[in-house]
């Protein structure tokens, strides 16, 4: 895509008395903003994912089925964070996604939306590239991009519930990983027969992969708690 | 602020057949997920704040009253959401802010508030930190952080307002800012001299001040249109 | 449905000091409530529609296809949500619908989103079972019911096409209506016979029928403009 | 303000095929509409309240401080929507307000907030009129109306003060009604020397009005639980 930007257009200068008329005279527009508070005394619910993190792992040769470094990486980001905000009580990551929670009573930028997830999001983000170095042996080739959603939750029940969900999410994917590289790896599959073999059945899923998995699983879990 | 993280907790081996039940048993919270389309047909303005620049700008010794390469710096970024976002048609940026307009009809995201808003603040925020070495000659000290928010303007003319205010906005306080660095650096005023002066009357602005804001106005505005 | 309602309970008499402690102990829960206002400067279209009208229609017998008294009710009551709320600019009406279109600057109740649909949907509701008598000739045998929506347009373009759709929605339904009742009422036909006939191809809808529908639908179809 | 009408414009008959043509031309509007569901496993309260009822109870003569038979009325608009609504848990009402409580799992209009709420106050409100004569001694003189509004809570304490929170206030106003027609009526006093009295102190507050109070409280309290 070809891109045309024209030169930057010089403000005229006028007098200032003028200009701040000019100023309230716009500032109406200021009126549009939506208020978007967050339900108060529910659980809040911030999860970050990796945007094309496929590509960008296979670009920076991630180990696999888990680069411990990345993940490292992923932990120090997700501990600027916690720093930051110290109304997060959990955050739990995998892969290249991190949930961070809020007290359900947070007074976190008046529980504006946008501010809280923003901020999170963007803090996240300049970690990961400000502390790559670091971590990882090969150079950062781009800049990388998270997404974010918040989720509120009512009960503690559900909030339980939702962290349950990533973490049988985490348990399955690698699991899933770790066998399909195992095949791919030690057992000379290529990664479509990999991919087969595991669709078909779980019956070559043998003790050795398991052994190798649990030790392996502690690493790829990144969890953090505030107490 | 002491932070106690305990450690990792190794996800115990299921059945893969059990897990997957955990995992659907669970799933229900994404059902908690609330839909945030933005109202069809109507302008995007996303902008941008940089958190706590002005002491991230002394920090790194920004030059006063503005700092050509870190506004280069900036001006870079908002190229690199421009070029992974072709619906937004318009970036305006002054100081540490930016805002970005999408096409009224733009399908982004499917007009989804939080994906749309997370992504640009988020590659804006790495583009950021990754270019910093390209246009700053200073060491980057920290990972800085932006905030956003999306507003939504429905006419023409309301958009238009929106530009004309932040230009207004610019304008003010790149003139205030020029005299008030004038006053210090050339002038001799202590910064509280200056500000009074500033304050108490504008009288103290003259010929030359004028004619040398005109010279930096360029630079320090920043300005782009997709045609 | 058996419903079992226990007694009021009394409240307990208490020094009106510590009652007025206790209510300002609970009053926190006020502020659950959240902000509705609607986007400014855009067009709110307000609809209501008959809730089980096909049942309600049937039990009150209506005539077929159209009904001039109840129409000319659901005119009157419509008329009286224009007098109170003096910043709806049209109001179209069609069958058991009715849509309210404000200015697209109104302050009414703040742009509050709750207010405006509630107050509009409840005058509108007890207009219709006050007047009823005043234009049907049977006896209302329960309490109707309407519900409603909100939805912004932005553009003078969206806010016609809104209108055209519900004319053209009109015009389609009449259209059906009166050639299915002739078809029943003149033509002989059972109704199912009617339906088939009209589902399988639109060859019988002949020149008397044609004639006969532009005579009623001028009555048919209630418009009104406030200028 | 006077309100002119133009005369209803005949729709032009058009060929079927084409009108659908036109219809689906337009269709493309109802995509404005926003999804507006509350969110999962939270309390919905959908509070009513009177409009202009302090004129509404005047010009009708409700006798004071309590109208037993209005309130009566009140209750049978209430059960109306108990019996419509199955998922309502609680009705509370006084005055000229009511609230009603959804189960938090409701399904009740796939949890739409408009659907829930016109619906509600609809009933409610048409249920106002179509009873009036079944409970009220006068003539109903013009068609009232009521405002709703929808509030989440998500634990049960949240809602618990809710409740507490209405009957705080129901008896607070109870008994400043109470005290305030009983100086009137009995104690000889005019209106605003009641008013004067009861701001000044309470000390006039004596037996013989708290017992009368509590004897009236029973009927002016309404409170409808299912079991």
């Amino acid at each position: 895509m070809v891109l045309k930007l024209i030169a930057a257009v010089t403000p005229v200068f006028r007098h200032i008395h003028s200009t701040k008329m000019a100023k309230s005279r716009f500032e109406y527009v200021k009126k549009f903003e939506m208020e978007d508070k967050l339900l108060l005394n529910s659980w809040i619910v911030l999860r970050i994912d990796g945007k094309g993190f496929h590509k960008f792992s296979d670009k920076h040769n991630f180990e696999k089925p888990n680069d411990i470094k990345a993940l490292n990486l992923m932990n120090k980001c997700a501990k600027r964070v916690i720093q930051d905000f110290n109304e997060i009580i959990l955050a739990y990551g995998q892969s290249d996604e991190y949930s961070f929670i809020f007290r359900r009573d947070t007074k976190c930028y008046n529980r504006r939306q946008a501010k809280i997830l923003t901020n999170v999001v963007s803090l996240f983000t300049s970690s990961y590239v400000f502390y790559w170095k670091e971590f990882m042996t090969t150079e950062l080739l781009y800049a990388p991009s998270f997404d974010g959603r918040i989720t509120l939750y009512p009960t503690d029940k559900n909030l339980i519930d939702y962290v349950s969900w990533r973490q049988a999410d985490c348990h399955i994917n690698n699991l899933y990983n770790t066998c399909f590289w195992k095949l791919v790896q030690t057992g000379g599959l290529s990664p479509k027969e990999a991919e087969e073999t595991l669709r078909v059945s779980c019956i070559r899923i043998n003790n050795f992969v398991v052994f190798n998995y649990n030790q392996t699983a502690k690493l790829a879990s990144n969890q953090k708690f505030r107490i």
